[in-house]
């Protein structure tokens, strides 16, 4: 199959300088600030996206390492498959997080809920519409019993690209 | 900011054989049968997603034609913003859909409420889990008088690409 090539649309901006010790989902970073600086020649695509208080941000892991097919994941001393896991070193390293959106000045979008490292580069932002995006399941796997622990994990680097 | 490279890790099969017709989201296309076919390289990253009924399949919408900023999506008589609509025709065509997961056979995911045509690339597979998908809100902005119709709107083709 043919390689896909995107062009990143703007850049995230956090408080996290680093992939450690970033909450490991936007669920556990509630109130975390950031702001999304999409690239000018995007702006008019944002036209009505100000009536959403949450969107979807599609971006590339841009400092996860290689990847392996087994992960041992932040919420489990036990390994799994790493398309059973959000690990961020990923055959593709696409990264999905859901941000609450607080007020759109010109290019920038000012989130809030955030767990992405600065600089990250952004693909696409969609609208989030719980109709469309939830599902009533009961079946979560490895999760059921690990799912409490999110508030008290982070990242601790083990995804990480190595640096120097 | 650089190009991002990925190289599909599999390939999405469906009935729906263009895009004419295919259901806009998964939620309105319960029961709708699919399957995913994974590169045989990438079979181990499988390993325990059996316990999760739902996961989220990221794709690259390969029928997508030309983008605009402004278009009038499917549910609405209105323009609005590119990045406020779901529309397939983005400046990065990616795709994102939440679906049930049957069974695994081998390489093969068995897949149902599929909204994505034949042959579609895929990118990467996540597994889904409420507690990070789902928020409570009561903001979806030009969806919220139009989201009762998703039943009844269906794709037309206006974001195709030209063929022939």
């Amino acid at each position: 199959m043919n390689e896909v090539r995107y062009k990143p649309i703007g850049i995230v901006h956090s408080t996290f300088k680093k992939p450690q010790n970033v909450p490991i989902q936007s669920v556990a970073s509630k109130g975390i600030k950031g702001r999304v600086e999409l690239a000018r020649e995007y702006v008019e695509g944002l036209k009505d996206i100000e009536g959403f208080s949450h969107i979807i941000l599609i971006y590339h892991f841009h400092l996860s390492g290689d990847y392996s097919l087994i992960v041992k994941p932040y919420l489990d001393e036990n390994s799994h498959g790493v398309f059973s896991t959000r690990a961020p070193s990923r055959p593709n390293p696409i990264g999905l997080s859901i941000v609450r959106l607080t007020k759109i000045e010109d290019n920038i979008l000012h989130i809030q809920d955030l767990d992405i490292v600065d600089g990250t580069p952004l693909l696409d932002i969609k609208p989030y519409v719980p109709k469309f995006d939830e599902r009533k399941t009961a079946k979560i796997g490895w999760c059921t019993n690990n799912i409490k622990r999110i508030s008290r994990v982070s990242d601790d680097g083990r995804f990480a690209r190595a640096c120097g």
